[in-house]
């Protein structure tokens, strides 16, 4: 009893008291509170999208680093095409309209499984990323804690793990804390870089570390196209406020509407401004080395600001908070897409547990450990985890754009027209993305989301597979069970004491054909046992088996195999005495040979092992 | 049934095949053989007993060296003192006289468990030692594997423990080689070195590394007691054939005794030869580096031979193939004797399991493992773990010729007081070895052993304590059963399919009283199972319990205690159906509710789990 009440109360720290199933109503959520929980993903990307633009660009010369402009403004007008393609979702699919369903609903089950397989790798992806980015952000502040880069990532998985158990996703007004302290530090960075450039009144940004070479390579399409393949990265998350509909207050598809075009406008002006101010402040991007890295949004706020005051670190921990929300927002979107799925029957259906808190435990486990192990293979390096991360979120992107395509083509309806073209220039920009995504970026980690997916796709239908064998093996149409009136009791016995003589009671409560069954390996014993039998035996049969090899399984097996020949379609029973310890570690002092037994019979039908409990109070 | 056979295979390939019972009884031993099983663990202490004397004469500087001559000296009349006195023990316990049956007898349960605590953790240090002494004479020869010292015993380790599986130990014929060639070996080299002595062909030995730094300190009493506590390690072994009387042809004890003189008087001969001629040719030991070390025996034999050639490669391959067979004595002595312990309950019973292969399988993976994180925590250095090897070995010398002391005076008869006198001075001897050694190398590691002693006894104590209070708790003294005759069945159901019709098919039979239980969690389940119950539910009565947490597990629960309180003393059985899924990892896509509530109510008194298995074909 002590390991479970000490589990239980480990348990009840770590995640809280349980949840009562009729709280489980979220509270809605009004414009503000919704646009600071669902557009958190898209928001912290200005983070690192900038980034990893010039990254690439200066492969070829601090010259190059002009192409960021041009190729930030296709970006940013990609990003407002998604977003009027996916308002359109928002009303078509009131109810929420995720790319698995979006895509199983109008272009069929593979398509949804290739969405559903994108979807997770997606999430995984934002945690790593946004975590990684955020643990960035401090160590581009505090760059002697760039050594723990890979600690620090995964102690935020490990918090956010707990949070999410104990059900946090229910608070909406905290996580707005966030959000539009980032959009206000951003707003400023931005107001005052503006102003002072306007004003002539840019001061050089000294670098904190080495400037990546440059030089390296000319510059051509090649080069122009993976930069612009990183560059979308801020795109992620534009899809979040189509997939929460139903938790707006109402009028739900017009909150969302609006909701979704604010964040929009405020990605858009975020990220293109982080992209000309850093072209106008002349920053360079840094090699990483052991003392450290800073980022771009590091430099541009200490350039713009004058240095590591109060306005600069506030960037740095608003930057970092965001960035944390945004792989919270995962954690609530992975577990429930795996429910989803689990409860299609394409996943094992462990992901439809929800705990005591209401939240669905298994998800939440798996999301922190694949993220976690990302974090270490890439040692905590968003720049690394970049080319992983945009495979998933573009294919589902496409699918979901290709799916209303599709829709709209089918249903029809009042203007279905312009709907459909609105959704196939999305799908078109999109897919091209993906493509460009593919090749630019394939030797550097692309190629292993490209295998996942199919990989992933294979393994939702084969369990799929399995839970319809089962339900078919299970089916009770036209089954007619045999008739079976017989339970033969065999009780194996080691010696005679209180436990057998309590098993044997049992035994014969729930048969009348009770036999004791004892091996036979030192005659001395066998006799006394014998001779106590004649006491406490109750008039069942002993049966005395002869091991030739000492093993006191054998024989017994091969007895329970010849009982069971005698009557083939009817139960056999073997009713163990099992000791219950008072201290689990007495476990360790005593044979398991229930447990053997139990796990030799496993296999054999008609054959029922039962443990009757003999507890030690001491 | 396939894994269960893919796991039979793999152990029958590793293990072999099952050996009957009647088949246990060993060969007897002829003087030959006895020699070559029981003397491996005394003789091959030659490899390193001398070297280790050298070892810490050195730091007084290379004249100090002299002093390993009477040092030699006091040992080998220790060593034949306590031959004689364990002669004395062959004829007392003609069925076998370890230390713990000795001291048990003579002395008490303490002392019994004192010896018994020295002896494992002496044969657990007999294999590390052996195998880092087996390992230092190949590198000797090899310099370049030195670097995977660790790996090499490691592996040694793995493969001692599979032979020992398998049970090896029954042939004595192929152990006699590896003796007799290192019986031959050192003769010859022994022959040799004296020979060149005396003939003035002493060739100077180049040091195939740094000697040791030497002159570090003055020559003092102290530096020559740790001297001799180190070279004692030649006596170690010495008790094996006391041990082993019975296992010889008749007459046993004489044959037995013969034996023992004559494993002493060669351990005499091989010890004082090496450390006579180790002088005269004035090998000073190396310091150990990154490139090697070199054993004082393969500089011997490299002197004496005259370079690295056929007879060098031999004296270095008997050298190791006697130690690693001083490694299985212990190997079959540890199992041995902690199955004795068990079977006076003094240790978990699992100790006595004997396998299919008739070996004491537990003892044998306990064993290894200890010796194999003694190998790698002192990465396979002998000099590192001798001053922990000396404190098991003299505890339990000390003991058992203590309690042949104690037994002379009780029993008396003719001649007792000679024979008293023998062992007296055994004792006497080996006393005054533990306590020097226990003072000079405390520091060192000594106090590890000193400390581990008394707390495996107290933990021998308290397994006795557990046993002990099982057994009365077992007792069928005065032990009336109180009359039992009503059981209830429950069985849990989450739908209405094959499995459970089995289940309630089976729960029919054992008892009248059989009731099923639904957990409602949503309404139209809850009804669609209601309507199916009319159907199949074969007339038992439908409960359907309402959760508020969504948990099943719990209104489950507090439904079992309530049906309980109807009837305290009853019995209440749970009948769940449990899929038995056709391949194992399908396991993992199947809730493991059974599981759960098995957990839930293992510690419930009177209540019975029970698993009625349905068998998945697909």
């Amino acid at each position: 009893m002590s390991e479970g009440s000490t589990f239980g109360s480990l348990k009840q720290l770590l995640v809280g008291r349980p949840i009562p199933s009729h709280l489980a109503h979220h509270e809605r959520l009004s414009k503000t509170t919704g646009l600071a929980i669902l557009s958190s993903d898209a928001l912290s990307s200005v983070a690192y999208a900038t980034e990893e633009i010039v990254r690439t660009l200066i492969l070829a010369g601090v010259a190059a680093l002009a192409v960021s402009t041009p190729i930030g403004m296709v970006i940013a007008g990609l990003l407002l095409i998604v977003a009027f393609s996916y308002r359109q979702t928002i009303h078509a699919y009131p109810s929420g309209g995720g790319a698995y369903i979006v895509a199983k609903d109008n272009l069929g089950p593979t398509a949804g499984l290739i969405a559903a397989a994108a979807l997770l790798i997606d999430y995984v992806m934002t945690v790593a990323v946004s975590i990684a980015a955020g643990v960035a952000a401090v160590v581009s502040a505090l760059p002697e804690w760039h050594v723990n880069r890979t600690e620090m990532g995964l102690a935020c998985v490990v918090l956010i793990a707990i949070g999410n158990l104990r059900g946090i996703r229910e608070s909406g007004r905290i996580f707005s804390v966030p959000t539009y302290f980032f959009i206000v530090s951003m707003l400023a960075l931005i107001a005052t870089g503006v102003y002072r450039a306007l004003t002539g009144g840019i001061a050089p940004i000294v670098p904190a570390g080495t400037p990546t070479p440059s030089g390296i390579t000319a510059i051509n399409t090649f080069l122009i196209l993976r930069a612009f393949a990183n560059g979308c990265t801020a795109m992620t998350g534009v899809e979040a406020v189509s997939n929460g509909v139903p938790a707006f207050k109402p009028p739900e598809e017009k909150n969302a509407a609006s909701t979704l075009l604010i964040m929009a406008g405020l990605c858009v002006t975020l990220f293109m401004g982080v992209t000309l101010l850093a072209g106008a402040y002349h920053v360079v991007p840094l090699v990483e080395s052991a003392r450290g890295y800073e980022t771009i949004v590091s430099q541009l706020a200490r350039g713009v600001f004058g240095g590591r005051g109060v306005p600069y670190y506030a960037v740095q921990a608003a930057t970092t908070l965001i960035l944390i929300l945004a792989a919270n927002t995962a954690f609530a979107d992975f577990p429930r897409l795996s429910s989803i799925i689990a409860r299609d029957r394409y996943l094992p259906r462990q992901f439809m547990n929800q705990g005591d808190r209401l939240a669905f435990s298994n998800g939440i486990l798996v999301l922190s450990f694949l993220a976690a192990v990302l974090l270490v293979a890439f040692e905590g390096d968003t720049h690394a985890l970049i080319p992983l991360y945009m495979i998933g979120v573009f294919v589902s992107f496409t699918l979901s754009q290709a799916g209303m395509v599709r829709k709209w083509r089918r249903e029809g309806g009042e203007g279905w027209r312009s709907s459909a073209l609105l959704n196939l220039v999305g799908a078109v920009a999109t897919g091209l993305v993906l493509v460009v995504v593919a090749v630019t970026k394939f030797a550097e980690g692309a190629w292993i989301i490209l295998f996942l997916i199919p990989v992933l796709v294979l393994w939702f239908r084969s369990v799929h597979k399995h839970y319809a064998r089962v339900a078919e093996q299970l089916s009770l149409r036209a089954f007619a069970p045999e008739a079976r009136n017989h339970n033969t009791v065999l009780v194996p016995i080691s010696g005679v004491h209180q436990a057998v003589v309590q098993a044997l009671q049992y035994a014969k409560i729930i048969s009348p054909d009770v036999r004791a069954v004892y091996v036979d390996v030192d005659a001395a014993a066998t006799a006394a046992v014998r001779r106590e039998w004649e006491t406490w035996g109750r008039g069942v049969p002993l049966v005395v088996l002869t091991s030739e090899f000492r093993s006191v399984m054998e024989p017994l097996l091969e007895y329970i195999e010849q009982v069971d020949a005698e009557r083939p379609d009817d139960f056999v029973t073997i009713v163990l005495p099992e000791f219950v310890p008072a201290r689990w570690w007495h476990h360790l002092l005593h044979n398991q040979r229930a447990l053997l037994i139990k796990g030799a019979l496993l296999f054999k039908p008609n054959t029922v092992v039962t443990s009757v409990p003999f507890h030690l109070r001491k």
